[in-house]
């Protein structure tokens, strides 16, 4: 029985890769945990093993990210999907609580993500709004581009609970490289970012963020749970919603076990938490720790976008790259073959150099490779050199 | 590195003990998956590998627990408790779709999960109701019997989206011995249960159940997955609910990743289903179908309730045994000492002889002995050895 393997080069868009290392720990973790005799994952959530390991994570997170005081962590079971749920109901209340009233939910979209957990809200009945739709403003009519502050700031008018935006389109390869000016100065408006796909990829300044969520399975581990940081008065101000007035303006009841101040105050562990897979997060968290933090991440981060943008674009007449350059996400490499008969060809021999996970979303189509923190820059570079390769081999 | 370990005599409530093989083959699964260089739980929720878990944990189910055609099986995020909120709005449109007029929510209180899903679907604004509360049954004022189905049966009345019971309760040991007759042989009402701490422990007939729920982490796997087997009527009700009317009648709006027909649609991956925890379930499904199935286990489970309950009875003046006998838990056996100065020494030797995690719920005190499927017979019969031995030397 070995737990050993040659180092993966799979580019898939999550569940993706993790470092081997995290994996061969938990490997052994899941069987006997620190010589306790029995796995992480078979102890009860209230349990000292089980308490240190959300303390831990905790505590690394913070330190990783240098989360200050006003803003606190906590983990909940349902990914992504159930954070476009959640933010909604819980951010709605807390503006209710807060101001008596409704207020609009303001989502900027970018991509299928964002566009997605405008979906949600309105779906909860709750009064969504599309602030921009990118698609809009750019030429061709799809994501790709996120159009200036200048051109949709006027948009932002009335009273919002929240504006909503993804921080990186995993689907569409669009990153937002700055938070928008007009949101983050507006000390009236709570920022909420979806960061499932870039979390821990780059330095990023919490204060400005209302809440951050973010689901596991791309840069911090298996899928099944997601990470939240949430600004403390936001807790306050659903804590000390009135429920009357709740009940009144029919604001959506937040399903217990997403109840964010219920979740908090039980350290996580409202209900049963997947204890195995929060200790997976805390392995990636200590081995980002190890290497030297996101400040070692974003250099190696920053190499890997470079090597591989830079592959694509020396062959314009060969890929073609959907994304505006000041947009490209830093995570996924949307790119397609300009002759699109050679897609097979492409597929099959990356996938004989072990270079795996390439295709697109089915909804974009072309490929995809995304470079999330555990692929090495090694990994990266030999997926350039067959990129270079290719288009040389095969352009005419 | 080894994954090698002593058999352990764990009684925790939940997260519990796995059957150590299913555990080692896990935790070499987590890093090289049918040798295709990734584990399983770093690969897309959509790919072939993925697909094939879902679809022969599905079969496997199926095979185990003989589920008709008329049921369907999926699995979602988010526990127990979660299951607690969705059954309510999933029932409550479905039966909205049937009749265009709300139906009540039905409650059979035995203990406090089925107490704690009543608050839900009252807190979700629903018309829930209590139909008995066994505390008021009781001459003790407790949880721990079941009146007879001719003390009750006439609560029941109007119309109900559903009646709703926990099959076995976990903190309080009170198990259903069988289903009541009076709701299950009434066409009008759906039967949903609550199976998270006794699923797969004995024979079931699917056909008498509208809903069951089922957590993974007792019986069947790690926290992070539930898992849902629905008669298939329900699901075609929900979907062809009408929308105005849902919104007239104020029906709560299901989160999307909790909606029954999107989920089943999308083959339990409408989002991100945690892979690696839905494969750890797969292993269980297969060994116990490689011992003989539910018939083997139910063998084994009555030895070892048998072995456990006998040895505590014979010592009546040292034991106190608060649940009715007719009702007891085949899966938690709860007891107290009659002596209570003596609880912190039967925990100390018991673990001496590594007999772990016997300490009672916080709320129920005393202890709590939790024999689930990947206890052996011969590991409770040490527990039960050593009952005996505690109770002979220790009597006055
Ligand atoms: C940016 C982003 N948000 C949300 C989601 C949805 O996450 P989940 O599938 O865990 O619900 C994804 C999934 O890939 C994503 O990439
Ligand atoms: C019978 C029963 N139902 C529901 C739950 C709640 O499950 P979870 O903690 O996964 O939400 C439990 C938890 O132990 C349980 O025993």
């Amino acid at each position: 029985m070995s737990l050993e393997r040659e180092e993966p080069t799979h580019f898939g868009a999550g569940p993706a890769q993790l470092p081997t290392h995290v994996l061969q720990q938990a490997a052994l973790d899941l069987i006997n945990y620190k010589d306790i005799g029995l796995g992480i994952g078979e102890i009860s959530h209230r349990s000292k093993d089980a308490t240190q390991v959300i303390e831990d994570s905790k505590t690394h997170l913070k330190e990783l990210l240098n989360i200050p005081d006003t803003h606190e962590v906590f983990f909940m079971q349902g990914g992504g999907t159930t954070g476009f749920s959640s933010l909604a109901t819980n951010l709605e209340t807390a503006y209710v609580g807060k101001n008596g009233k409704l207020g609009k939910c303001g989502y900027l979209v970018t991509g299928s993500w964002s566009q997605k957990a405008y979906e949600e809200a309105h779906r909860l009945r709750l009064p969504a709004e599309i602030i921009f739709d990118s698609r809009k403003y750019d030429s061709n009519g799809k994501f790709g581009s996120i159009p200036n502050e200048s051109e949709w700031s006027s948009n932002l008018n009335g009273d919002y609970a929240y504006v909503y935006l993804c921080e990186n389109e995993t689907v569409h390869g669009v990153e937002w490289p700055n938070l928008p000016e007009c949101i983050v100065s507006n000390p009236n408006i709570e920022l909420v970012a979806d960061l499932s796909s870039n979390i821990l990829s780059r330095h990023i300044d919490i204060s400005k963020y209302g809440v951050i969520m973010a689901g596991a399975q791309k840069n911090i581990g298996l899928a099944g749970l997601t990470l939240y940081i949430i600004k403390k008065t936001i807790l306050n101000d659903i804590q000390n919603a009135n429920q009357t007035k709740l009940d009144e303006l029919n604001v959506p009841v937040t399903p217990i076990a997403f109840d964010y101040p219920t979740v908090v105050k039980n350290n996580s562990a409202y209900n049963t938490i997947p204890i195995f897979t929060l200790h997976i997060m805390d392995l990636v968290f200590q081995h980002l720790k190890a290497k030297g933090g996101i400040k070692q991440q974003e250099v190696e981060n920053e190499l890997k976008q470079k090597s591989i943008y830079d592959a694509l674009d020396s062959y314009p007449n060969f890929y073609n790259l959907p994304v505006d350059k000041s947009v490209r996400s830093k995570m996924n490499v949307v790119f397609t073959l300009k002759d699109s008969s050679l897609d097979g060809k492409f597929l099959e021999e990356a996938s004989k150099l072990k270079l795996t996970g390439l295709k697109g979303h089915r909804s974009v189509g072309g490929f995809r490779a995304s470079i999330y923190n555990a692929l090495t820059v090694e990994s990266v570079n030999k997926l350039s050199k067959f990129v270079k390769d290719f288009a040389e081999a095969n352009s005419k």
